[in-house]
């Protein structure tokens, strides 16, 4: 291991041990069937005609995506609420260059914390992996599926969302149609008398705002639960009398005691906002603007999808799906600032700004202990490990870890029983390095 | 107009007089908005950030499928409930060819009742077309997109469903692996007891199955009602004890007094019935199996789509949304004998046995008193005119209207205030049979 590579190894432990954004309780300790034990094609969920009442998923969420039944669900989240199309068009899409790798199964890490060596392959079921892909110099060198899903499958981007969601905004921003010094009260009126009216759109897309909401999912009274009932599709109670939707919700969330832009919290309401003030400026919801800047100009084999809300709003926060391939191409986009196919989709700026990272004391003071140097921007995490990786990464194992030292792009979807990623990161992050090397040596 | 014509021309008119399929209480008589007057993106639903009160269209289906807001939902059903992929897989469409012809708008016919003529281009606003497509020798001859939809979009096709699911249905008995007089009971041992158990698979393609089963929107106490509440994928209310499902409604389902075999009578649980045969013997729910058949292997553009129902089952009576092109793909494979792109996809008698017809004494006898020589066969109407025409036809004026003396195969996606066909053929049936006499004389 060259001494670049040990320094990065080190940031990434401080960075594994702390990094765990939006933990929610499902799952947590529920099972300890292993990957292939909880295979839901193996289970048998959903399977028969009719599907015997012990194998059905349904509605409510706290059945659906409770573990094991999640690792079906995360292929099939339209099949159990309302969803907008992210099209892709109707062209031909750009088929995606092999140079297929096998030896990387073989290649071997020190997960974090432990002492002894464990092969990539041996990592992928450790990390409940539905999906994997590495890009190497722009072509395919690993590609797997498993659980539920295959290359025709779509599967849940979770919190990865909010990195599309910062991208589009970082885009409006470099295209000056976006002023990242603006208060958000002069965006949205709407949000008058909530948090956010005082905070800046650069606050907002890097999550320092001050916001007086828990994300704790053990506290039966967090904020976070009000927010669920107020984003869900279903139609509300009769007797229910709160916010209905994403925007209702925003704009009751209140100001916590510190100015915005001191620390930084990850808080999913801030990507929601964020999803509001880019169709506050461009006219477009979030499926369509996705859809018109991204997925229909990049070569895309399918369209994407988001949840919405019972009006439609669609999920900035949370929302997509779509295939591992067509993530492999946003990893493309990010790798190689903004070109893909030869045709340049947005600034090189849009990534130089976000790979520069946010403000790492703002990040720190947030309270993760032992992270040294990592920090948020735009909705992407920067490592500032030597190798400049970045990445955006969602609940129960989601990942596009972009590494342009390497040149090298690794997406993984997943359905680890937990949602922490703290708990995947001591699998992962390592092996990524670990063939991120092996690459750069070939 | 030749004596042919004519003649076909007051088959027609018999035909119109009776043909009221499905008929829903929405949207009769609510309104007299006109087709441009009702234009949705005018109307200004679902626009803005936030949607105005007064412009959002939400669950329950009481709202979304009023009249005009009907006009707003059929290009949106997926973002209301729950919905499987039709996935047309990963590769390239194959492009349609055109030769458009311009002068199809100033063709002129006479609707039905009328003394006055009207030109086919006014004939799309009379029918609130959303979009229309005429195939001519296997080329795009017209191609038209008003309202909701446009050439990226995907359009409800309501119960042109049922004749794609009949279509499945007849390709497994002519390929032998569906045999049309076994006893569904055989099939699906989860109907003993319902009226279905002691009819025969072709009495269910055919709808001549007897049912003590009411689709009079107009009484409350109509068995549809049930059905509908059945078969909503919304989570049921914590006191209600009926079915869960098609498949649970299906097996309270009770017999007539009159032997199956006798009458036709348009019934959608026949469809719901008929998929679920379908699955039972392919091993495959609807929407997988119409991937797998026809979808994945046309050359589509467009994935489609079924709504489920709150168990993952999709709506084989009427949960197809598609693009209108790749209904025309449909419409080529029926006018060319399961041929399409130079592939044979399925055998050329599937085609011949559904153009052949039903059993026009049993569908006589349903009532449908002036109506001389029609016939349903395996979910499709077939006109017994002298272009030996058929079609697959839904509420609110969905159709893929076939005609292969003419080489002609129209497409209509549209949004009629009132459900009942029988309003729309007036300016529809006529108007198809005067295009097919020009693209004959061309």
């Amino acid at each position: 291991m060259s001494s670049s590579t040990t320094k990065a190894a080190a940031t990434l432990a401080a960075f594994a041990a702390t990094f765990s954004p939006f933990i929610s309780a499902s799952g947590e300790g529920a099972s300890v069937l292993s990957a292939s034990e909880s295979n839901p094609i193996k289970l048998g969920w959903m399977q028969g005609f009719p599907v015997p009442d012990d194998k059905l998923i349904m509605q409510p969420e706290s059945d659906f995506f409770s573990f094991p039944k999640m690792r079906w669900t995360v292929c099939h989240i339209r099949e159990l609420m309302p969803t907008k199309e992210v099209s892709r068009g109707i062209g031909a899409p750009v088929p995606m260059t092999y140079a297929l790798d096998s030896a990387i199964d073989e290649v071997k890490f020190k997960p974090l914390g432990s002492e002894k060596t464990m092969s990539w392959k041996d990592s992928l079921s450790a990390n409940y992996t539905d999906g994997m892909l590495i890009l190497h110099k722009g072509k395919i060198v690993y590609e797997t599926y498993s659980g539920c899903l295959n290359d025709m499958g779509k599967h849940a981007a979770m919190s990865m969302t909010k990195s599309l969601t910062g991208l589009l905004a970082e885009i409006l921003v470099v295209e000056g149609k976006l002023d990242p010094n603006a208060k958000v009260e002069t965006i949205v009126p709407e949000l008058k008398g909530s948090a956010f009216a005082s905070a800046t759109v650069r606050q907002v897309m890097d999550m320092t705002t001050s916001l007086k909401y828990s994300e704790n999912y053990a506290d039966p009274n967090a904020d976070i639960w009000v927010y669920s009932k107020a984003a869900s599709p279903l139609p509300k109670a009769k007797d229910y009398d709160g916010p209905n939707g994403y925007f209702e919700y925003l704009q009751t969330v209140k100001k916590d005691s510190i100015s915005h832009g001191e620390a930084f919290g990850y808080k999913t309401v801030n990507s929601d906002t964020l999803g509001w003030i880019i169709s506050k400026v461009t006219g477009k919801d979030m499926a369509t603007l996705l859809s018109e800047r991204i997925w229909l100009k990049m070569g895309a084999e399918q369209d994407g999808y988001m949840t919405v809300d019972a009006k439609g709003v669609p999920f900035a926060g949370g929302g997509l799906s779509a295939g591992l391939r067509d993530l492999g191409r946003i990893g493309l986009l990010m790798l190689n600032g903004g070109e893909i196919n030869g045709q340049q989709l947005f600034p090189k700026k849009v990534v130089t700004n976000i790979q520069a990272g946010g403000d790492k004391k703002a990040f720190e003071k947030a309270g993760y202990k032992t992270l040294e140097g990592g920090s948020y921007r735009s909705m992407w995490w920067v490592m500032h490990n030597d190798h400049g990786a970045f990445a955006a990464r969602g609940v129960h194992g989601q990942t596009i870890y972009v590494d342009p030292t390497a040149e090298m792009v690794i997406i993984r979807f997943s359905s680890f029983p937990s949602a922490s990623n703290s708990k995947i990161d001591p699998t992962s992050l390592p092996a990524y390095q670990a063939v991120a090397s092996y690459l750069m040596k070939k």
